[in-house]
């Protein structure tokens, strides 16, 4: 099974990471890394970079496909940036899966494959997906035909999880969890704006506001 | 606060991008990737790259030190060393904090930071880890003074949000595992040998010794 994980300048790397690690653990996965011109990569905090081993002009097919997300300030790029589009076009016309994890789903409704339908992304953005046509749902992981959307930058692995569940059986999908010991424990459970204080909501949206505007 | 993360060739991805991400989200620390020589260093999937902005030499002291792991086959490698070994004692020498993800703990331990200590690591390698001296346990995220260790893989973001809490407070360890939307819904529950079936556990670990037999 070919995955293509695209990756763009100011990306947020767990988004990639996360279904990376889960399709590489199920040894059924040819996992590559895809950007417009193959390369280092930087992070959205601009403090790291992944690494694309290919460009859109070498990959022209994937059974799988995974848009990640990026901090506010950049997800602008890639969401009009019209060769991206065009390559995720593309691509999603050979796909079995299109997938997104976080703001991902931003870029995915700029290509116009999610006009009308429901899907997530980080919670921080729904007005935005809202403005692009698409309905957003709190949900973590969304099934839209053959679109699979994920909420923010930790979904990806509970995403990736459940479509290896969907494509390769439940078994897999079980002992992928196991070899990544994924047995979540965080030390509080503030991890979607439905259990967090309303009070961290705002300060946490005043943040990422915040970090948008000193970027843009 | 100065993070640094070490690479390695034959590293595994999200050991090192979980604990990155959760310190990057705090807008309080300043990340650094570094390995022996700066560059793309492989994973060990040998589907990708992660890329060290830094090199051994640069990079004298940190007030948290991030030791990731990797799969069996590739372990060997930073357990054995001295050059790896010493930098991780130099930078031990001036943390506030050590840690490890997976089998990072293996190269603690063989570094003479773990001997006698209660320590954990991917449940595959607790007999490794106990010949090393170091008693392993089966807990997600433990600490052994300034040394804290953590499960496999996954569980990086777990030691990382416990960390951030014990050092910037809980406010800041809840406002960043809402940023990331850590509300971890994998679909089944077998994240761990205690949760998983008898049967799976034993069928993993002949994976993992099958990837192990066919790399080494």
């Amino acid at each position: 099974m070919k995955v293509a994980i695209l990756l763009f300048d100011g990306i947020t790397a767990l988004d990639a990471i996360g279904p990376y690690e889960v399709f590489a653990a199920t040894q059924k996965c040819e996992v590559k890394f895809v950007a417009k011109q193959k390369g280092i990569i930087r992070l959205d905090s601009k403090m790291g970079y992944l690494h694309a081993d290919y460009s859109f002009s070498e990959i022209t097919s994937a059974d799988i496909l995974v848009v990640p997300g990026c901090s506010p300030p950049n997800y602008k790029n890639p969401m009009n940036d019209e060769e991206t589009l065009n390559w995720i076009r593309k691509i999603n016309n050979t796909s079995k899966w299109t997938t997104s994890v976080c703001n991902g789903s931003l870029i995915l409704s700029a290509a116009g494959l999610l006009k009308g339908a429901v899907a997530t992304c980080h919670w921080g953005s729904f007005d935005l997906l809202q403005s692009l046509g698409t309905i957003p749902t709190d949900e973590r992981v969304v099934r839209h035909e053959k679109i699979v959307t994920s909420a923010g930058v930790s979904s990806g692995i509970d995403m990736a999880l459940q479509l290896v569940a969907w494509e390769f059986g439940e078994d897999i999908s079980k002992g992928v969890q196991l070899i990544l010991e994924y047995d979540p424990q965080p030390p509080f459970d503030t991890g979607s704006i439905k259990k967090a204080p309303a009070s961290l909501v705002e300060k946490m949206k005043k943040s990422l506001q915040e970090i948008s505007n000193k970027d843009s």
